[in-house]
């Protein structure tokens, strides 16, 4: 059986200048921390990481940035799949000669009510079209952005089409039954939840561990929770961790997701350039501001 | 008042060859044949013309190429909004540098329950980075496809922002009522009905026209249409046209539109490489098509 990946990957936040470009060495000081702080790996370049909104150019930089600052390129996860299939066969290819070895790929997104067919056509054109045997596909299923939804059954067949590509999903729908579904469905592909408080329970059915937003400040209890899920003289400690997950991404959940965390980075590192996002997503209002810094003031974020 | 852009405007399909890439001769040849039918000018790359499939390069060789054959560029109206800001300042100054004065803007469509004000700082990112007093942007509101919602109060903020380079909206809602808020707010600003049939009733309302996917095969009784509108001389011939209008428009939703507009343009010019698409979408089914033909046979689309 190929070997997936299979952990506590973090959806990177990307750090941005003043004028809305990627800060490179922000960026690389970031997924040294993530690593440092116990995730297994970095999805970057993901929904998270605004990569929508960043241009093939700027999004091929980042990832140089990172390999040339000597991460690990098998410990990143990039996110490739935008709407045009050339610029996802190019992002692709261009990770893969970084020495990147799984990518995670969205469908293309812009036309909606998409047939399971035509989204075959779309993923099989790209994957023909690298002919690469050793590039492994997560394959991203995010129906409340992406509005393209991956039914149960498309996995299926692209897994059945392509064995040793088709290496698991991302599920970040947020409906535990979807994962549930795909990870006894499919029991040698890696299933990941897109939502920190269910890897615990998708743990527990098979699931392959997380890909996350909330990892970019919870790395450690998750990691902590992923380590131990199955060791019962763990589990007073296991709970404690994933009490403390599902409160700050309750948290999180108060505001605009991706401003909320970008806050909570530049909080606990007090580095207010994290802040900054590219429209048309924007920073915390100062109204939400006023109601986070109350937060704040009673909240620990760190797990300790 | 700036010269805004009023007529009947065809957002044209892209021809392509056997590999999905564009087949510029064939799109050259479209292009010239809609302004010979009585189209006012060609808004390419929107997405009917599956813009937003093709790579940046592969928008611009399409540009080059049309407006390299002779197309005059000012009766062009190319889209130019993609997700990543830096990209539709590049395609956009692309376009101005081969003749080209007004684009049609999508706003950055991948992430969603965007709020006004990240739409009105990212389109005036884009703006503001092009700097160009010769700029025109029609903003593009198609939120069964973008999801992404331009409000009328947006356009009243953006129009203040700036006056010389806003230049009107497409509203491809299929909302009359918010076509017709439109143009009661802002009469000085080209609002164009991105559905054929609605195109009358706006221009009753002080309209400045459509820019729709029917017109690809319909621009004859559509400029008549416009001509004519005001026209009570003409009512009876207006009505016919519109009722034709009407009837061909409704044929191309009983099946997936662009497919079907594609399969009718290789029915119409008897040239079968007009049913290709590229994934995600398709050309339509082999049980589509046997009711497409069986339509085909008892319908004449050209008006006459």
């Amino acid at each position: 059986m190929p070997d997936f990946p299979k952990g506590v990957f973090c959806a990177a936040l990307t750090p941005l200048n003043a004028d809305t470009s990627p800060d490179h060495s922000r960026l690389v000081e970031h997924c040294q921390r993530l690593l440092a702080e116990g995730c297994t790996g970095v999805a970057l370049l993901g929904t998270t990481g605004e990569a929508n909104s960043f241009s093939t150019r700027e999004r091929m930089a980042m990832l140089e940035a990172v390999v040339g600052a000597g991460v690990d390129p098998t410990r990143l996860l990039p996110g490739t799949g935008v709407c045009a299939l050339p610029e996802t066969v190019e992002l692709t290819a261009h990770a893969r000669s970084l020495g990147v070895r799984t990518v995670i790929m969205l469908p293309p997104f812009y036309y909606k009510d998409i047939t399971d067919d035509g989204l075959f056509a779309a993923y099989s054109q790209v994957i023909d079209s690298l002919a690469d045997d050793g590039l492994q596909v997560i394959l991203y299923h995010i129906p409340p952005i992406s509005k393209i939804p991956l039914s149960v059954e498309l996995v299926g067949r692209l897994r059945e089409r392509f064995p040793h590509t088709i290496a698991g999903v991302k599920d970040s729908s947020g409906d535990f039954d979807n994962m549930a579904a795909l990870t006894a469905a499919y029991p040698d592909l890696s299933i990941f939840a897109g939502a920190d408080p269910l890897m615990l329970p998708l743990l527990k059915q098979g699931g392959a561990g997380c890909i996350t937003a909330t990892s970019n400040i919870l790395a450690a209890p998750l990691r902590y929770i992923f380590d131990h899920h199955a060791d019962g003289s763990a589990a007073a400690e296991v709970t404690r961790a994933q009490e403390h997950v599902g409160r700050i991404r309750a948290l999180t959940a108060r505001w605009p997701q991706m401003a909320t965390i970008k806050a909570m980075l530049a909080h606990l590192h007090d580095q207010p350039g994290w802040n900054r996002l590219r429209p048309p997503l924007l920073p915390l209002t100062p109204a939400q501001r006023a109601e986070f810094e109350a937060a704040m003031a009673e909240t620990e974020i760190r797990f300790a």
